[in-house]
């Protein structure tokens, strides 16, 4: 391959890179969106989450017909073939964390029309630490850096272990006044979905461990 | 490139094919023994669902592996990079279907050592037409059939409302009878286990449909 060739193949891996950050920002913007539209009761906020879930979606198509280009037309092998296929994965991660972003703010948009049912800390807490999980984890993925990536995969614990303390207080809630059963199924919803963008972020980190390091520690670590 | 490397490149599909469907039914049968360890209060059938899951794991890895070393060896382009890479994506989604089998199975334990709270019709035929789109889904994909995927998009919204008339009656049950909360909670979320299954096959439909036409019809549809 010719040096203009190879100077051209580089380039065009670094602007991939550029759209995954991109791709990511904007998912991560949904993320603290979705959560403030709850806390601040900002319905106008989360109507503009639910229609940015279709930016995200043109952004998951362009990124894998890209991908499928620099397959075709570059063939690489070794590690920048599994960079590329493993972009191919990454966009579909980020594509249904857009999804769970918009249907939080539609329970945001429902509970907004009722009484509040407590002020919100823990659910806030856990949007900030998935919100840096996900950074986190295409950061460690633009950048082949699989210990930032094994800092995300231990970081999923922490959002479990708020998730089972919001789902029991919520619970409790049920248990002492019923009134509160349809607001705080809503808020379970919000909290699983939190923790499912957790769960996102984990798997892409966990397979950014195997670009970097060539084995498996997907299905080790759990 | 000459017929006896055609010929073998033929048959390394078919393989291929072979073993995405064999994952295939291995999930596909997890669907089927969670609910029935539901249904039956059968709980050793639950532990091995649950045990089942590494099985599920190690095939996604080989997959994942076999078509890294296609896409490495065979330089393939058009169609054929186009299945290969969705090949890649399928996998992540069946290896997901396993794990949520796993954890219904996790909860229809807990359910077992509980009175029941209600004889389950709906969560039962959900879980029927789920384990039938995962199939469809696949065979669309291995046949190349954009018929059936579509097919499989539109049972999408049959699932989606059997979930939302489970979610109801559970609703009214945790209403009328707050003692019922936590058996409730735990069906809610084996009912909507089996939707995010059911969003798993219209995922995988989606893609191969966009495979076969060559235009993306993953966000129209929605």
């Amino acid at each position: 391959m010719s040096g203009h060739l190879v100077a051209s193949y580089d380039a065009d891996l670094k602007e991939l890179k550029q759209r995954i950050l991109t791709m990511g920002g904007l998912v991560e913007k949904m993320i603290s969106d979705a959560i403030k539209s709850l806390v601040e009761r900002d319905t106008e906020l989360a109507e503009q989450v639910i229609a940015r879930d279709h930016e995200v979606n043109s952004h998951e198509v362009a990124i894998d017909e890209r991908c499928l280009e620099l397959l075709a037309l570059r063939q690489p092998t070794g590690r920048d073939l599994r960079f590329i296929t493993l972009a191919m994965k990454i966009v579909t991660d980020l594509e249904r964390v857009g999804d769970k972003c918009a249907n939080m703010s539609k329970r945001a948009r429902q509970l907004n029309q009722e009484p509040p049912l407590k002020p919100y800390i823990d659910i806030p807490r856990m949007a900030i630490q998935v919100e840096v999980m996900i950074k986190e984890a295409l950061d460690a993925f633009v950048q082949g850096d699989d210990q930032l990536a094994v800092k995300v995969c231990k970081d999923d614990q922490l959002v479990d272990e708020l998730n089972e303390q919001v789902q029991r207080e919520l619970y409790t809630y049920m248990i002492e006044d019923p009134s509160t059963i349809s607001r705080a199924m809503r808020l379970t919803y919000i909290s699983k979905s939190l923790e499912r963008i957790a769960d996102h972020a984990t798997n892409i980190a966990e397979m950014v461990i195997f670009m970097v390091k060539g084995k498996d520690i997907r299905h080790t670590l759990a």
